[in-house]
């Protein structure tokens, strides 16, 4: 149990998976998820930004970055804020190690030297999670169907039976707890 | 020179700047940044993610989760590690006020209830900032010309001016501290 919450939240120690560039659509020809049957999707990393996030905790051992990327039908769907997303929506979280650089921080001590900046960065890749809209086939949960993949590998059957029930609060947002980020 | 320095790194409250949608290319009809005369790129909210990053500092006051996005040239160079970076290279650096949901964090808890974990995401937008390659017109700067926007309006010429002596410590890596994060 200890395991699965750990993969869940993307503690797990990975290698590799770097800087792979892949065709824009359709799902790779690896492994597909338990319970969704989703393979890993094409492209998702050229993506368009929903937001950012950050998320910490397991008494200060999980410290990661996060950026929420769409498909075209789903930003589309954010932008004009429709609700339920579209059919063909998929959403993928992609988290990395909070990671920081004497050299970035001493540049920005040198620029700033009364701020006391504190500069980190995504460093190196944990999971990619992705939500797929469909509501026929995922039906029984909410319409949408869930995927975790490390290094390119899809988690185990217990991990993603955790994925609906954590989603569920947000049911009145279509099960999306992401909001689309202002334009600065 | 307080404010000069808070205007950079974007502590100044701003509102509005929300969600406008504008054409991929080109810049827009407003005015330029002084020093180095850029326009605000039209466009830049859907280019591609190069990484994600955190900003802390100001003894509290100051906390902004970032994203930086390229366009088509820059995202090109940072795949293939090409420096210089070719004319025609824009990274763009879109800072928002780092915010956290009651709502997303009971989530979480319900989810996980073992890790304390805390959860944040890009709240309100700050300003976006513009590195534009061309390596002729700004020959006297590295070849990038620098431009601040809060709001859609350029920031003054005194900010502008410590863009590129803060930069210079990054000057192996052609001014820019960045780094591409890798595929998760």
């Amino acid at each position: 149990m200890k395991r699965i919450i750990f993969a869940l939240v993307g503690i797990g120690s990975l290698a590799g998976a770097v800087g792979t560039t892949v065709p824009v659509s359709g799902q790779s020809g690896g492994d597909a998820a338990p319970i969704y049957g989703i393979k890993l999707p094409q492209g998702y990393r050229d993506w368009r930004l929903i937001s950012v996030k950050r998320l910490t905790g397991a008494g200060g051992k999980l410290k990661q970055l996060r950026a929420q990327l769409g498909n075209d039908i789903a930003i589309a769907a954010f932008r004009e804020g429709k609700l339920p997303f579209p059919d063909g929506s998929i959403i993928a979280a992609l988290h990395w190690n909070e990671d920081s650089s004497d050299f970035d921080n001493q540049a920005l001590a040198a620029g700033f030297p009364d701020l006391g900046l504190d500069s980190t960065f995504a460093g190196s890749a944990v999971n990619v999670q992705f939500m797929v809209k469909d509501s026929k086939k995922y039906a029984a949960s909410g319409g949408w169907g869930y995927a975790d993949f490390t290094n390119g590998k899809p988690g185990d059957q217990a991990l993603h039976e955790k994925c609906f029930p954590c989603h569920l609060p947000a049911k009145d947002r279509d099960y999306v707890f992401t909001h689309y980020a202002p334009t600065p």
